[in-house]
């Protein structure tokens, strides 16, 4: 699997921007999470990378909106940190509700 | 150098936030620079990673902001891509003007 991260820079101040970060954000929860308002973690094979590519520059607007794509380091835990509000769940753990 | 990919999550909805966001985009931009508007892309030493750290605890509120500090791979050019509005400008390549 490829473990990516989303940033999606999109203006919310209209109408069409926050659907279409709601459109992306639909995208990438559908492989991760959503880590901040307009970012996200992802693992994709290559093939999935694919589609996803494809469907982002579907979903966003290429003339005002900005999406980078980067391929984390792994272990993912030993290459990021995270302060203030942390949204991120592992999954991989046994979770503790 | 450490490649950094540093993500700000920040309500932009209030003078505060904006001004945090001010705050934060100018300790960055002094290692590198700013990708998307709340995204950053920086390279430090170890030494001024601490600092670096240091300053942008001080300057969010890590009771209302969340800040991600990603370690990139090497080299930036091969594990990242972006699409749409691309505000990055390769500092290490001659600039053609």
């Amino acid at each position: 699997m490829i473990d990516l991260l989303i940033c999606y820079d999109v203006s919310t101040q209209t109408e069409a921007g926050r659907r279409r970060l709601r459109r992306v954000a639909k995208i990438c929860v559908a492989h991760g999470q959503r880590v901040q308002n307009s970012v996200f973690e992802v693992s994709v094979t290559d093939v999935q990378l694919l589609t996803l590519r494809q469907k982002l520059l579907e979903a966003m607007d290429v003339t005002e909106d900005s999406i980078r794509i980067y391929r984390l380091r792994q272990p993912r835990e030993k290459f990021v940190e995270a302060h203030g509000l942390d949204q991120y769940v592992d999954f991989s753990e046994p979770l503790i509700l």
